[in-house]
């Protein structure tokens, strides 16, 4: 590994499993969510197998109700809540997957849901979001801006935030990924998660090794974005240019919650770049027939970049979810192309 | 239904069940053919569900080996030859997925596989069919002249022909599809499946309705290469362009077998238009993820097109293949935009 180096192992094997989000509570998510989410398919690939020397299981969240994850977290948090507080409605900031994941979530669970979007959100995005049932308010230029005014928005209306990952019922529920993927395959001994602000690795890390502490958790990051690495090397974000075609993953302040999770439970962060990322893209593509966005890409193109290092039999890779413009094809096209592909 | 208009319902009332390609042919090519091709998934869309207002069921032989079913056919085809045929080698001309079913099936049974390509084949497809372990021989401006050069390769060397579709051991093979598909869902009533040569939906057809004569297949063809429905009903082609993006299906002259099996057991054909065929590739990338080629989207360009008139409670889809070139992409959108979605 060129990044982490294991930097973690001292606290991991202190045998400390779950303190405020526990193996139990994503089970309780497991549960509560089997009527609600997809199963979504554990795929494999010979080809793939072959180039990287290992049995390799894609989890493919990109099937997932919404194309993302996303819709599990969600779903959990409004289940979690008293039927007052639905009542209340519920409210968040997000320009991606999470936004999506809310809107339907609240359409399922009968209650309303408004969501800030930034005005420069593409069209696309934005009428998903209304068509599986929010409130869309475009306001502000980044989305820090559409942010703070969705906390003024709440402030006065009392709807409850959902926020995208910093939640511990948020966090069980995209933990219920894991659950499932071993479920699946039992003999997977290594999950390669992509890292946003943290969410999603921080339930799949509680809840793998719940089930067998041996299990080995790598995180990815777009090299441009590696908010969390830094955040746990005590390194500044000053170098980051926060451009990447991974935007699912482009967070530039990782969780307080999630941080300390990740601390705990996470074996390795390592990073990749966006051409790396886009030759993932294509390869699935053109392999498989699969449709991943950058952020879904992100674990197989940490698998091809670190697969002499990483020692696993049985490799599991969250494609975290599908939602990618088309537009971006040529694009993609042009950073793989410049990705000498050596898996 | 606009074409068609269950013309052979009277033959197919007959009774008569399998002449010279039989239900047990197919149930023998599944059985030996175990081994060598993936079960592929079978997939469903809660939104298409609604959209078409009946249950569909995606049967992805885009992700079958090679990318296409051709790879049943061609390995079923070659399996049933003699040890001394196989040792004089097979040849075809293909510049498309039969190319490369019929190169990775010889590679599979120890056989040399020569494929006759005309000159401007697309580089991706010549090197995917070496990379399957043929080689590969580039002559003849069109397809028919690369064809009578491997006619005429075949007399000097001895090797055996391995047609794409007028072959009765080649659609056994393909026909395998059909028993998959109704051993995955037994509820299905109808199958909705492309058309070229013939040779998938002529196996289809047969074996389904060996199952269950009441099954209703429907063949789709390009509306710009619809000879199998031309010839069936005594048209000429004078006035077809043979000018598709749905190259897997753009055929020229049907098979003389095929034409027959259709013919006796097909109820309906239809065709559809290049933007229905983009706008259901479009559909099936961004709801699902998943990569078809045009000819593995005219199934569902016909169930979007003609949902209303087809009678049917559980519809299969055969997604043919996923073998598109990526840089087709920006053509498709185009393509796709141009087709008032009504579905």
């Amino acid at each position: 590994m060129k990044t982490g180096n294991y930097y973690l192992q001292d606290k991991k094997e202190s045998g400390a499993i779950g303190n405020c989000l526990t193996g139990e509570h994503v089970h309780k998510a497991y549960e509560r969510l089997l009527p609600f989410v997809h199963r979504t398919p554990l795929i494999t690939s010979t080809t793939t197998n072959k180039l990287v020397n290992k049995q390799v299981y894609f989890k493919m969240e990109n099937q997932q109700k919404t194309g993302a994850f996303k819709f599990r977290g969600a779903t959990y948090k409004l289940m979690q809540m008293t039927n007052d507080s639905l009542a209340r409605g519920v409210i968040t900031a997000s320009a991606g997957n999470h936004a999506q994941g809310v809107a339907y979530a609240a359409t399922r669970l009968q209650a309303n849901a408004t969501v800030f979007m930034p005005e420069s959100t593409p069209q696309a995005k934005v009428e998903a979001t209304k068509n599986y049932g929010a409130d869309v308010i475009l306001t502000g230029e980044t989305f820090q801006e559409a942010f703070e005014a969705s906390k003024k928005h709440q402030l006065k209306t009392g709807a409850i935030y959902v926020h995208p990952f910093d939640d511990y019922d948020l966090m069980a529920g995209q933990g219920t990924v894991a659950l499932e993927i071993l479920q699946q395959e039992d003999r997977i001994d290594t999950i390669i998660v992509p890292i946003g602000g943290g969410g999603l690795i921080s339930g799949v890390a509680v809840a793998a090794k719940h089930i067998n502490r041996n299990i080995k958790i790598i995180g990815v990051e777009a090299s441009d974005a590696c908010s969390m690495y830094n955040e746990l090397h005590n390194r500044s974000n000053r170098s980051l240019t926060f451009n990447t075609i991974a935007e699912g993953i482009n967070v530039k302040e990782p969780g307080k919650l999630t941080s300390e999770i990740v601390n705990e439970y996470v074996d390795e962060i390592v990073t990749v770049s966006d051409t790396e990322i886009a030759a993932a893209i294509l390869y699935m593509l053109e392999r498989n027939k699969m449709l991943m966005e950058g952020a879904g890409a992100a674990s197989l193109a940490a698998l091809f970049k670190f697969h002499d290092q990483i020692k696993s039999r049985h490799c599991g890779i969250i494609v975290s979810g599908g939602n990618i413009d088309i537009n971006m094809m040529p694009k993609i096209q042009q950073l793989a192309k410049k990705q000498n592909f050596s898996a």
